[in-house]
């Protein structure tokens, strides 16, 4: 059974800590799960990620996509396949949509190319989420937590630094994607208070899943 | 005007060797010519050769292709389109014949997947050989020759370390391209002595370009 849920939206969304709070109430129910993300967790995947966000040397859009799919591909074969053939949950930071979001529409490479959802396959290397949640919160509430990040020392990537026109493109591909796929993609409501996203998060676990309330 | 001429072939074909005497002719008769490579001739090329060849990290055969397609399109947009546009030639050691070869065919890749000729070209940034010079030698020839570099103190990569059946897959991937492009791909017969394989290159060039014999 595919059981990899991944968890998407703009940075400073919350669905990183929502992610270590899911993780720990499937634990809680006697689920086996890992928590991921994307870029880099694989021994190839932590130099990829280096390469794409330290800023020593910019790639230009399309070498930014490839490397973000030569992740992703490690990642899968190397990390994903073999939890879920274990049993286990996969819940993942990050994955394809953020690809589609901020490498295709916020750098504006996706118009006019329609190899391109192709290729975000090929990456996929045959595993799509069962289920993705969308933590939507506003681009300027999103800009704000950052800041605040910025200032208790949090150190900010190149694709953080982009102008917010740039953050915005990469929301508005959130919510198409959201559009086209509602069966897949869950809408979070992530401007209320940590407690509460919680309880939609595992209120949708459980009734996609079939679990325990 | 293109004037990207791609130098092909299995290790040991002696097509590097190749490449700087047509540089050497070319500035001879008072052209500009850019020489260079795939993959690593940018500054994060470079590092990316360093992930695909180096070994540490093995990448899975989806990641090694995304990692050499990543590698071209920076090279093609830092490196190539400005070299063109200056006028000037670009004679470049491996191109994306070589990724079919030994990416997608030698590593069985490509069966099925109607969608990888289409990133190919997505990773060219628009910019196809005008010339492609494929030299060819047998295999057998070839890994005689790796084999004296190796004696002789020249470090391997992971790629040379391949079975003889990956080389013979890439040897005959070479052939099916040549066979389905004969406009574009000139086979040189690369198992004769090293000055008439350069008569040989020097001619097609001659012929192709329009240039003084």
């Amino acid at each position: 059974m595919n059981r990899l849920i991944t968890f998407e939206g703009v940075d400073g969304c919350g669905k990183s800590t929502q992610l270590q709070r899911a993780a720990t109430w499937l634990r809680g129910q006697g689920h086996d799960v890992v928590s991921t993300f994307e870029p880099g967790d694989t021994g190839l995947g932590k130099e990829i990620r280096s390469l794409l966000l330290a800023g020593e040397f910019v790639p230009v859009p399309e070498t930014e996509l490839l490397l973000f799919l030569a992740d992703r591909a490690q990642h899968v074969r190397d990390v994903i396949v073999p939890a879920l053939q274990s049993g286990a949950w996969v819940l993942c930071d990050r994955y394809s949509d953020s690809t589609l979001a901020y490498q295709l529409a916020a750098r504006k490479l996706g118009q006019g190319a329609a190899n391109l959802g192709q290729m975000l396959r090929f990456a996929e290397c045959g595993v799509s989420p069962a289920l993705t949640l969308w933590f939507d919160v506003p681009v300027d509430e999103s800009m704000r937590r950052m800041k605040q990040r910025a200032e208790s020392g949090e150190k900010a990537t190149r694709l953080d630094d982009e102008a917010i026109s740039f953050h915005e493109r990469v929301a508005a591909a959130f919510g198409r994607q959201y559009a086209s796929e509602p069966e897949r993609m869950i809408r979070i409501d992530a401007e209320q208070g940590m407690d509460d996203v919680e309880r939609q998060v595992t209120g949708e676990l459980t009734r996609r899943f079939g679990l325990m309330a």
